[in-house]
């Protein structure tokens, strides 16, 4: 109080308090290693602060990292409330990660302490290093035992939490302080740190709840399949909080009946994940009996959600695909394809074709498109250009990344009343992401910008070859990444898995000539190589950066 | 960059930006002097330009404060976004005011340019005192000429924005930028400036539109009855635009026959106003054919919204309202009466007592009720406390009022991590209404805590005595405040507006018999005082803090 005017530091506390106090009877759903459990946000709230006295009593302070190596479920999610509230960073660790990313990572933030699934244990002791893990003194297991392993300072989650008193006084803390923290998935190269403040996850929270966000309502009951070690899974257990609405957590490695079951049985209406989860889950309803009446909306993310997805959830089970794009860097909501007033007249096809773009861009956040010479794209459909974000959940730096902060954040010329650099406001996130905003402003991905092929001054999209070449029904799967050219700068060349007993110089032959009718011919690549199998990273994308290198000797293109 | 982790401030700009863009087409309607008016968000915005260039060009620079006396129209919603974007000051007056609290008021913010509607010229002219009004340099009338008028500096708005160009490169603001100013209503003595910052009006504009705030659309036609120079229209001009929803401003004090027709001839979704103005609503549909099929919510606050007026919205025109409570301190949404999953189904008479209290605090905020010695009181729905606010679009002090600080709010005994003073986050509001709250979290307001009679150790509500002594036939009005007794500390005194012809002396023993009937004996009035009219304040609230004054010498109770 006294000099600037101002308010209440904005903290995820006030959710994690109204949700307890006001909507006590409603529930946390969790299926974990053990079973399915159930309890109240009044218990969790009890549980939550429990779980804050253990952390204190073992010695975590103010500003301490800690650390998650978990699937979905309720102790992650009492995680995701008692580490930031007391005033510590929770870590999400992605165990699906190769274990030299996973030895940086852990080294890189400086765990003191860990949260490790059961299932999870051996992957994590088999990533173990002493030097990369020398700040980890303690770990516990999220369950009620601790099973056999070579890892030392080991409890289990029920002891650990388990007798310690049911309130913790809640610190004041200032919105600054660091709360969350993710690595991005290194689909492009080493992950990178973001750490997401008291601020920007209070922001993240409140974007996420109306009808332009996820639109989340008490009545909800939400399911996020997405891990919580991707982003927060998007945010949704701090938002399903703020909203009052129940939670259910699939648990450890879901599958499409697991997911089936927990959405019938639990009364599910909206659910999020990646393309994959919901191709699966469409896979299994085709071939067996299961009451999908509940569900309203699946939010679908991380990469595209192909049209075909969307059409078939509206027609054979009435159910929307809420269309988002998002990255780590921005705790990640970004966009979202919600259909505007009057679209809903528009031909059914002509909606999917909306929904099946990346959406609107949420209320809060500012963006721009920009070309190579950095002018800004106009917004026809057509022309390409990356993707500039910036606001109040987007980060404006790595962590401890100076290179990369370099590369991908533009700090804007000049900033209001005298600031000095390190207050300038309006620093643009580039997203790395390749764009078209149709007149309407919906935004369509084309491409990473460190893939998009540019050949002769103009661009090319890997993504809208790899998509019409997967196609064809020889194709098993296709990718399409630039090789340098002398004359062109840049050319296509296509890498393609047949399926089983296809004749390749046919395949070849067809596949040029589909390229070459769907899109300019000068898209159409020079070069068609057969493989056995698409390289992925850790989280299933296309890993480009392998088969580049892996072809970099090799002069493929004249 | 570099040093604390973060993202982008918080400021208006992102909302505009997105509104012009993404929605060029939604419109604007407003009814003015002149007639009624209408473009779009993409003139809107253009216009919004013009005027901050116009506002550059006479002068006024970053952190200046401009006023506005006026009523809700285009013109004071181009102000809204154009004044803070620019980054200065919005200060908003009540032109209904005393001239010698308008003169307070623009003497303490001291405006540097004030815009007036023409209807308000007269009003304005009256209240000129060359002292009070030094800072002002400049008047501009809301039309597009001049009125006969003894101020000087003259322009119409029209003429003011004419001609200037309709971009404007929006400076990148820091959050804690001051945006906008509002002062108190003054019900319980001298209004109190509350300034906002870029950060609280982004705030409260995200809390807005999520179902557990006022549950806003892009699909939504919104019409702002409450005057835009109460706490901005309850924010409605931020919310509705970042919703991407159209505007519909009924301009210059409407009657319920203007109301009816914009609901009507516009498609209105979403209304908003104090309880009087849908009382005179109620009364005019009753005699009168009207379609207002189109309209599905009205927003009642202020005061507390009656349950007969919600019965007979709902009952009759299937229109739900929703009642929420606010202060010019927090921008001003507090709480909001929606129903809970699964109370949709209890009888209607338990839904309607449920939206006739003020109802459930919007995520963001936290609250605590308080006793007069700093306890808890519990969440029985009966006891009574002082209810005390805190977040991130409240605020933490007055402008220029140390001593109603010291009095309103407190500071709590520690930070985090060594914070100084200043630094410290967690203020509380003690906002000066006295509630319950039932054990499903929903607030009803009792009484202020300055009208609130304290009796022998236990609370009177004024406001329940008021409510039971009106619902009598022979009662036009009545107002109870409490008096001081030597034994009892406060005894109540119920001060009576009869009917005309009216028996004075059998209906003070009706009135007393049927309040021990009613409510715990010793509730009972000591003295029932005949008057001729309840004095109001300039915003129509009972003006008790007149009725003690001038009671003050005469000894009602012994
Ligand atoms: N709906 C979507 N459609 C298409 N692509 C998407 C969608 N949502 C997210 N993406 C892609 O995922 C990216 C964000 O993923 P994430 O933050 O997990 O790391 P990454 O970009 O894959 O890895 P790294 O940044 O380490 O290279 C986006 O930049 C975009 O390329
Ligand atoms: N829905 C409601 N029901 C009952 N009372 C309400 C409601 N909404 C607002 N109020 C009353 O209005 C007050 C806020 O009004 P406002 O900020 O305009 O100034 P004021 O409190 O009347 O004046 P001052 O603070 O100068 O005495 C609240 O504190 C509360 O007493
Ligand atoms: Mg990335
Ligand atoms: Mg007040």
């Amino acid at each position: 109080m006294g000099g600037m005017p101002g308010a209440t530091d904005q903290t995820l506390r006030p959710f994690l308090w109204r949700a307890q106090k006001m909507f006590p009877d409603r529930e946390v759903v969790s299926r974990t290693h053990e079973g399915r459990e159930r309890y109240t946000y009044s218990e969790y709230g009890a549980r939550v602060a429990q779980l804050a006295n253990a952390l204190a009593g073992a010695g975590i302070e103010d500003g301490d990292r800690v650390g998650t190596f978990c699937w979905n479920h309720h102790r992650h999610f009492e995680a995701y409330f008692a580490v930031p509230s007391m005033g510590a960073q929770l870590h999400t660790i992605n165990p699906l990660l190769p274990d030299h990313h996973i030895q940086y990572i852990v080294e890189n933030a400086a765990d003191r302490l860990l949260f490790v699934d059961p299932s999870l244990v051996e992957k994590l002791a088999g990533a173990y290093d002493e030097d990369a893990f020398e700040s980890v003194e303690q770990f516990v297991v999220m369950g009620s035992e601790v099973p056999d392993t070579p890892l030392e300072n080991v409890t289990d989650y029920e002891s650990f939490v388990g007798g310690e008193e049911t309130d913790y006084d809640w610190p004041n803390l200032p919105e600054e302080q660091p709360a969350g923290m993710c690595y991005t998935s290194g689909t492009t190269g080493k992950p990178k740190g973001v750490e997401y403040t008291q601020q920007m996850l209070w922001s993240h929270t409140m974007a996420s709840l109306p009808e332009a966000g996820l639109d989340l309502r008490s009545s909800d009951v939400v399911m996020p399949v997405v891990p919580m070690f991707h982003v927060n899974a998007w945010g949704f257990p701090f938002s399903t909080t703020a909203a009052g609405a129940k939670h259910v957590y699939p648990g450890p490695s879901p599958t499409p009946e697991d997911l089936a079951t927990l959405i019938e049985e639990e009364g599910v209406t909206i659910t999020a994940g990646v393309p994959t989860v919901w191709l699966g889950l469409l896979e299994y309803l085709a071939e067996n009996d299961a009451d999908m009446s509940s569900l309203e909306r699946i939010v679908i993310g991380g990469s595209a959600a192909p049209k075909s997805v969307i059409r078939r959830f509206d027609e054979e089970y009435d159910v929307t695909v809420t269309h988002a794009w998002g990255m780590t860097e921005m705790a990640p909501l970004g966009t979202v394809a919600n259909l505007k007033p009057g679209m809903e007249s528009l031909p059914k096809e002509e909606q999917y074709e909306k929904q099946a773009k990346q959406g609107l861009l949420v209320p809060g956040l500012e963006m721009r498109v920009v070309d190579d010479d950095g002018e800004e794209v106009p917004w026809n459909g057509e022309d390409f250009g990356e993707l500039w974000v910036r606001g109040p959940w987007v980060t404006t730096e790595y962590f401890e990344r100076p290179e990369a902060n370099e590369e991908d954040f533009e700090v804007p010329a000049g900033g209001a009343s005298g600031q000095s650099a390190d207050e300038v406001s309006g620093v643009w996130l580039k997203t790395g992401d390749v764009v078209t905003v149709d007149p309407e402003g919906y935004v369509k991905i084309v491409d990473r910008a460190k893939d998009v092929i540019k050949s002769g001054g103009e661009w090319i999209s890997s993504v809208e070859l790899e998509n019409a070449l997967m196609a064809n029904d020889n194709v098993a799967e296709a990718t399409v990444v630039g090789v340098p050219h002398e004359r062109w700068q840049e050319r296509p060349v296509a890498f393609v898995v047949p399926t089983r007993g296809t004749d390749e110089d046919s395949l070849k032959a067809e596949l040029i000539e589909m390229v070459e009718d769907e899109f300019p011919k000068w898209w159409a690549p020079d070069e068609v190589v057969f493989i056995e199998e698409v390289p992925k990273t850790a989280t299933g994308k296309f890993d480009k950066k392998v088969l580049r290198e892996q072809y970099d000797d090799q002069s493929l293109v004249e």
